[in-house]
């Protein structure tokens, strides 16, 4: 009997770029993973042989995917959380469960459960009228409960009309939309944290996230000049809210650093996430442990692996589509990328350049930051195309 | 048109767990692998989605399995140097190309090439009786020119009794006969470089290695207490060989580290490997670059990946199944392995422990080398079962 019959099978749900980068640790690992895609081709099943394409709203769909796999596990935080306990019944244990996931499908449900917990956070409430909104306060963020990613479903309201258009898309989606104060902060955090069933927990490094658009563009690990006690209580609120919320495999707390009048630094909670995490990629050369293995761990239920730095500084740069849909591929930036950084780390997702869309990220790590950054950089802009890569 | 049609597709030839190792850097790398296997389900069939099952000896299978690559590479080195011609002449290029990969395949051209290029080697010679090995003189080494892998194919040759034994091997099989003079070395070395068509090459630093029956047990990297001098020549010595037999992709050199009368260090060329080699493989987690997304680069003739190791000091022992057939499932080792090692590194190739069998190894780094040693030797042993982990 071959040995991939004799280990646990994981599922994985959905087919982009965090289901293809679990592909590798899984390999190592030597545990078989069974994809459901979204279409043939997609990202992730261009790596795993086991796969079946269909939709993840419907349940005999998932009933398939997940037959004969112990667990599954997810590459975004869409499936409907009364999937996941039809599959408890049957005996497949969802990570992270339904009753933690729903915090990273509802930001009111997660706004509530912060509140409970005592985390710090921005101002909140749930608005349903332009009324609601000018008792709240304007300027604010506006935000549609369920289904934003990547800057959509969010306003920075200003005006009537921002307000208008929120209200609009929230009633046509049937959502609640949310009001947050606008924090005046500093820069983004990301604590990162993989917790086990058992309980056992470990925490990543915080870093410093640059959001351009609400779209993760950069990464310095650590962050830099964090205030050590600032950084502690950062990993300790997120193992916590890990806790707290029952998490398994990997949570991403999104913080706003914000500084108070007399100057003492303090984070608020921005967002949760509980998959890996645009802002946890540069784990993949950066840490002991990259944070897709550490999510594949947890969902085993193994000990989890360590998640200490291995250089100085990693940096992350994403490789973002330009507004030129007609640059060509991304194969054609290796020749200068890889010749003028011998120790740049490239992670392609298997995806066409197309504006705005993520196609891959780099990594670079060192002593130096500033040499860090300016690598990263360069490459991330020669794989778009802004250097001239593709003007052949 | 997906981004896979737009990268290069590189074919690898073998199903065995150094095709599985390349998978992970090609899904890094963006770059499409198909595979072929020699049976379903085996160690890289797991784990590669493009693949088709059948043999590398048959000419019309090779043809199928590379149509529309525009490379292929190999897990192992024994597809016939005709056929990588006929491929050529299709338009697919080999890495390594027949030329070179001839020196992999045969002892004795590999052994008239290093004394073509003046490389340090034992004396030898062909032989084709026992009045030939007389006059050669016993004890000696001897070894079949083709077909010997892991210790097979190799005599320790002391009485008539062998020599008859290892002669009448070879006259079955219809390969010639090598004898080698049985060099008193201190230990075993290896010198692993890449060397990519433009010409390029990265020489990893060179490790230590550990032999027992004929089998790779433990690679330190780098090779402790080794004089700079000989470090640095037998560097220079790979480079060299790849560079004069054109070898492009991985060339692992396998070296004997002899000391001679007057205490003078030098090193001999015991054998040559042309694809990632086991003794490379603490690259995946001790260098920036792994062998195995050099020998990818190679293939596409990208620039190289750094080689520089990423700690001080990098073991890699591997697990072997032992003597007991019912150790249960490797998978059982992990819950005490990864408990007690946060920063161990695990490969697994997807295979059954059966006695003698190499199912997967370990990777531990760090500053330390006793302590990475005595981390990497209990996990494998544990793994294998020998410490009693399958007692359940």
């Amino acid at each position: 009997m071959p040995a991939t019959e004799r280990s646990p099978r994981i599922a994985v749900i959905g087919g982009g770029q965090l289901a293809r980068m679990m592909a590798q640790p899984a390999i190592a690992l030597g545990v078989p993973l069974r994809l459901l895609a979204e279409a043939e081709g997609v990202s992730a099943a261009q790596v795993i042989p086991d796969q079946q394409v269909g939709d993840y709203r419907d349940l005999a769909t998932l009933r398939a995917v997940t037959e004969g796999c112990s667990v599954v596990t997810f590459d975004h935080e869409h499936v409907p959380t009364e999937h996941l306990r039809a599959l408890a019944a049957d005996g497949v244990v969802a990570h992270p469960g339904p009753e933690a996931l729903v915090h990273a499908q509802d930001k009111v449900v997660m706004r509530e459960a912060m509140a409970r917990l005592g985390a710090p956070q921005p101002r909140w409430a749930v608005v349903g009228s332009a009324a609601d909104v000018e008792a709240f306060g304007l300027p604010c963020v506006l935000k549609t409960s369920r289904g934003g990613y990547d800057g959509k479903g969010v306003w920075f309201a200003r005006t009537a009309d921002d307000v208008a258009e929120a209200l609009a898309t929230a009633e046509q989606t049937g959502v609640r939309l949310l009001a947050e104060e606008l924090v005046d902060f500093r820069r983004e955090l990301s604590a990162l944290v993989a917790r086990a069933p058992s309980g056992q927990a470990a925490a990543y490094p915080v870093v410093a996230t640059l959001q351009v658009d609400g779209i993760c563009r950069e990464v310095v690990a650590p962050a830099p000049d964090l205030d050590p006690e600032l950084a502690a209580g950062a990993q300790e609120l997120a193992l916590r809210i890990a806790g707290e919320l029952g998490v398994t495999g990997i949570l991403a707390v999104e913080l706003f650093e914000a500084v108070d009048a007399d100057g003492t630094p303090r984070v608020l909670v921005n967002e949760l996430a509980m998959r890996p995490h645009n802002t946890g990629h540069w784990t993949q050369d950066g840490a002991v442990t990259s944070q897709f293995e550490n999510h594949l761990r947890a969902a085993l239920d193994l000990p989890l692996g360590s998640p200490e730095p291995r250089a100085r500084w990693t940096v992350m740069v994403n490789i973002l589509g330009g507004d030129n849909p007609d640059v060509g591929r991304l194969y054609d930036g290796y020749p200068h990328a890889l010749a003028r950084d011998p120790r740049l780390r490239v992670h392609l997702y298997g995806k066409d350049l197309r504006p705005g869309r993520k196609v891959g990220h780099v990594n670079t790590f060192g002593d130096d930051l500033e040499d860090c950054l300016e690598r990263a950089r360069h490459a991330a802009a020669w794989f778009r195309g802004d250097l001239g890569n593709h003007s052949e």
